[in-house]
């Protein structure tokens, strides 16, 4: 049984040294700015592309310093974790990194692009039913008969603090860039690592932080509103990744100190999202890290946020899934006229 | 008639000052490097991602150049031009920066996305049939009706120079992050604007240029075989920003000058491209614009290239063409087993 963390132990300098520990083992992502989005969004507007990362998703930064983090003893032992989805990547990614064995559980039905992205890490995979639940129970057998140490998709000081250094750098860099500070991080949500971390950099920077959900699985939002973290019932939604039926306890702690805002979007705004991204900022964003920018595109964010970040979460998504997407979900249109205002550099 | 330029009358020196010129007009696109395209290429592959350029292509940059040195005079006179591609509307946001006036000529069968991109930045556009020559032709009365200024796709010094800045981005942003410079620059060749703007940037850097074609339309290789300008026949391909049937007097100059590797690839090679790019990098570039790539995927360039930059040239792609591409071309598969060795920054 672990201590809970207090909301408020976690800093800009926890963050700032996280950042110094993956340094050089995550990609420094792009953020972009494209004229077409500030067009259909009304705002300025930057992205950060963390669909680029390695593994194709801001995963790989909790990972990396949570693993990072183990000591000599710890890594002789291996890591495990039972992630179907890119959290499983990013922890073989990381354990191939610092030289350490990387048990994953996956289930029986994962599709054959994630399985072989594991292994091409080398992770060691085991398959384990269809379910979470049957999943985590293979991983605790797992990590007991091994010794490895579990590496938590989300409910972990460590991964927050690595999945914060994302909203570090795209306020620094929005700040190098315009000499000027974002009024909104907008990132979405599923177990509540991202948005956590964001919590805790946005509020050293004076930005309101957006959180957003599948109205279909909305987890976050119910526990705001309760004052308590609630469990939902699972449900569907084209954001496969935000599907966890409750937030992290410290995700929920660090939410609701730094009053995070909650927003719902419909799975037609996030596959609109989806496209207008695709086709007018010419960048592949899977379902789930579209969720952030279909908030934007549909003018959801109050009107003080003028100046705002969204980060692009993910970008792993099949061939089939992509014209799936397209034929089903129009991009939003540009305006009759654009803009050709000075550019930040 | 116009004086020739001799090819070695424009350097580096000439290419940093349009850079200064075009500062804040245009945007300084994210230079991209993925562990998965370095597996599936065999080398360190930096992408520079001009289809996030202003308009969605690298045109905006010669054009924003060519129009920005009008005299006043010229400016209240009004710029005219006649591509029915990425040029037109790179004209027409050069014109609207700089308070002059676009008259844009396109095909009566120009594609509606084309036509509302053009009018959604004020230029005006004038129909004339179907063919390049028919284009020309209506150019050349509206330039001379209005005293309107021709601004060329290709075949001119300062849209040349303009085009230069994105080679001269890539060459400088890879040496600042790995402290090394490119064996090797690669770009797209249609009327050879940005591979004679690469020959003048990549010379002062030790680099070798590969100019990539179409095998179907390979103006540039056969004039170089050749040792003269050659026209070829119209043809068709996948990659229909490459289509010009000759490659512009100075733009042949400077790529026989500065030895131009030519490569010929296949629609096939550059569909594969297209995917791989799409769904490995999670960006999205018209074919056209995928071609350099393509010669990278194939492991067409020779051994001693190890450090490779490739102009990603544009990503003005329809949704149903994207579509219809992924239908058709599959990724390159990831190798077994991927690297993690440390990044650059």
């Amino acid at each position: 049984m672990k201590l809970p963390l207090l909301s408020d132990a976690l800093d800009l300098g926890d963050v700032r040294e996280a950042a110094r520990r993956i340094a050089g083992r995550v990609r420094k992502t792009p953020v972009l700015h494209l004229d077409a989005l500030d067009a259909i969004s009304g705002v300025e507007l930057y992205l950060k592309a963390e669909n680029m990362q390695r593994i194709g998703a801001f995963k790989a930064r909790g990972a990396m310093h949570a693993v990072g983090l183990l000591t000599v003893v710890e890594r002789a032992r291996g890591v495990v974790t039972f992630s179907s989805g890119n959290h499983a990547q990013a922890v073989a990614l990381a354990a191939r990194a610092f030289g350490t064995k990387a048990y994953i559980v996956m289930p029986t039905d994962a599709p054959e692009v994630k399985v072989r992205g594991v292994a091409a890490l080398g992770g060691e995979i085991t398959f384990a039913g269809t379910t979470s639940d049957e999943r985590r129970d293979a991983a605790i057998v797992l990590a007991e008969a091994t010794g490895a140490r579990m590496i938590p998709p989300f409910d972990d000081a460590n991964v927050v603090l690595g999945q914060a250094t994302a909203t570090l750098e795209l306020c620094e860099e929005v700040f190098e860039r315009t000499g000027a500070r974002l009024d909104a991080v907008v990132v979405p949500v599923g177990g509540g690592g991202l948005v956590a971390g964001a919590c805790i950099v946005a509020s050293a920077y004076g930005a309101r932080v957006f959180g957003i959900e599948p109205d279909t699985s909305d987890a976050l939002a119910q526990s705001l509103a309760a004052g308590h973290r609630v469990t939902i019932a699972p449900s569907n939604t084209i954001a496969d990744g935000l599907k966890p039926v409750q937030v992290g306890e410290l995700n929920f702690a660090l939410a609701r100190a730094h009053r995070v805002t909650s927003v719902r979007v419909s799975d037609a705004q996030i596959g609109r999202a989806f496209s207008t991204l695709l086709l007018h900022a010419k960048t592949l964003v899977e379902p789930s890290g579209a969720t952030g920018a279909a908030a934007v595109f549909e003018r959801m964010l109050p009107p003080e946020c003028r100046r705002v970040g969204v980060i692009l979460s993910g970008g792993n998504v099949s061939s089939d899934a992509v014209r799936a997407l397209l034929a089903s979900h129009h991009a939003h249109a540009l305006p009759a006229e654009i803009s050709v205002d000075a550019l930040d550099p």
